[in-house]
């Protein structure tokens, strides 16, 4: 899961002790790197030494690849110091925004030439030195957006720090990558948002029906809103142009509604095709090990909730040596029970029905 | 999980051999009552009647209750119908609007005094015969929607049709019940679709990058669209209503931004302001068995994506006597691995994570 550390240069500061910080410096730690930390909040920073995640900074200190893990808002002051501070480091950051960032740094003095940018994909809606994981980077897209001066040793610098941390790593250009976060992670939190800010008004009963679909949907509105704000107004001109397209669609499909519910003009078709959109672009989000999700069979299961059906459940699967590739668990109001999706590869979906309904699940093809 | 068979008048016509309408059927012989089917789709009908759903209505038959299962567009005409060809009989449908429907049937002849509107909470991204199960609707909420017109014994006709079925009734008001599921299930479908169509012209590198949070976004974007067109289509209105909202956050969040980054005006609270919304309104949705999602506490347990794994974990958990409140599986593309996040009750925190440790589970607080 680790490179070989002899061709990682060290010691590696990472700056800032947040839930990614902590994670990459857990990782590096586990990878058998020397590890230094700094935060300017000392109880963070207390936390992740406490964790293992590697020694406070001390003066003297000349670390070969810094690491910058703060709010997007910090983080170009930040990289400019290390800049200035360490002039043969490898600089990095791990922010979700590139751009503004690049350019901030750049513009207060940072050597471009030393200058890598990275955002590693593995968000959390947890924060903080404590919710960090020496997994949470483990096979995940790390992506790295070179600058045109980027020297290729520092480049290979960071490229061995992701695979060092378990991570993969992904070349983009810089506004390349602000563009694809904007679309796929970005203007997705301010629709989560705008959604379950409706429900703020609604009344008990609408919300008391509310299904999966309205739950998954909201999940992520119930992230940190401090930094959330940081990234969207760091990414804020892709950030817009997002949600400029889906406010326009929202209206097209408002006005063909009420024109069509009129009787003053039949729009059905822009409605079905908005719906038709949406199954094409589905398809197109790679399911896990990046095979398409259509790939799949999923074999449902109804199990009772009570201890032991979900452990008998999952037991019953792995003996019949067939290996699972997604799960879902919809869950259902009122008295305990649940439906359980199991995907599997279409070739086991008979063998996968068989062997549970054998054991008395109640299951359905 | 079923009401006392004697108390439901036989038989019930189930009119409509789709999924929920099957699903109804399959529950309602599981309770012992005498079931009656048909649909316009002969093969819909066959499947139904294998499955064991009911025998195919004859002439001569007079159901006591008819259940209207066909889409929106059709239900107030087979509803009317229904009324004229068996004077006595309860009517109900399964529908997921409201007033266009009764409305058509009242103005097409149904008889207001015999007429209970009815919608079950059990979507599915699946549809069709073949999708159903008998346990569908079981601790669903089931709304009901009388008119002021609604007989008494008619109302507790229905309401024991649903018991039976193993779901809980929930009586609304027509246009509360539109308004409500604009609000949590229309507006939502819409939101997905539009989000999910985003992705079709984007670059491959961005989908890529895709994480849990757009998943989760956009897993309902693969359901029927020609049932979703009719269901948006009749509750037009309300739908219209809630998508003028959102879309006119997506337009003040964007043009907040915009000015943020060009300088012009700083208006980081106007979005910080949505996301503290969401978070608000996200709280408000229901956890399982109508706890407040707030109340749990979530254990993050990294698990090998290998056979036995899943069983492993599961296993533990219920050996240890601890209830699972909620599951959540994140995915990471590359290689095999994955993060699960088990809810559980505040109080039984500690010692689940004091068990799986001692399982040598890799777990965090």
């Amino acid at each position: 899961m680790s490179a070989a550390p002899h061709l990682l240069p060290e010691p590696i500061l990472v700056v800032g002790s947040g839930l990614i910080g902590t994670s990459v410096a857990l990782a590096l730690t586990r990878a058998g790197a020397q590890v230094l930390l700094s935060d300017v909040d000392q109880a963070n920073l207390d936390i992740a030494v406490a964790a293992g995640a590697g020694r406070p900074l001390t003066d003297g200190d000349v670390p070969a690849i810094v690491v910058v893990a703060v709010p997007p808002r910090r983080a170009g002051t930040v990289l400019a110091e290390a800049s200035a501070q360490w002039p043969a480091a490898t600089l990095t950051d791990v922010t979700s925004v590139k751009e503004s960032v690049l350019a901030e740094a750049r513009a207060l003095g940072a050597d471009p030439s030393r200058l890598v940018g990275g955002h590693p994909m593995a968000g959390r809606e947890v924060s903080g030195a404590a919710g960090a994981l020496a997994s949470l980077l483990d096979d995940r897209i790390w992506v790295v957006t070179p600058l045109p001066e980027s020297g290729i040793e520092h480049v290979r610098n960071v490229h061995r720090l992701i695979t060092s941390c378990g991570a993969q790593p992904v070349e983009m250009g810089v506004r390349e990558h602000d563009d694809a976060v904007a679309l796929v992670s970005h203007a997705p939190q301010v629709l989560s948002s705008a959604l379950a800010g409706q429900l703020c008004p609604a009344d008990p009963d609408a919300v008391r029906i509310a299904g999966q679909g309205l739950r998954d949907m909201t999940r992520i509105a119930a992230s940190n809103t401090a930094l959330w704000t940081d990234i969207l107004v760091s990414n804020a001109g892709p950030v817009a142009d997002v949600l400029d397209r889906i406010a326009a669609t929202l209206d097209r499909t408002a006005a063909a509604l009420r024109r069509t519910a009129s009787g003053e003009l039949v729009e059905e078709s822009a409605v079905a095709d908005l719906l038709v959109d949406g199954v094409n672009g589905q398809a197109r989000i790679p399911g896990k090990h990046g095979a398409a999700p259509s790939s799949y069979r999923e074999v449902l299961v109804q199990i009772a909730d009570r201890p032991g059906e979900l452990g008998r459940l999952f037991t019953a699967v792995a003996e019949a040596g067939i290996n699972l590739e997604d799960i879902r668990i919809e869950h259902v109001l009122g008295r305990p029970s649940g439906l359980v999706g199991l995907s599997v590869r279409p070739e086991s979906g008979d063998a996968m029905i068989e062997t549970l309904r054998a054991r008395d699940f109640d299951v359905r093809g």
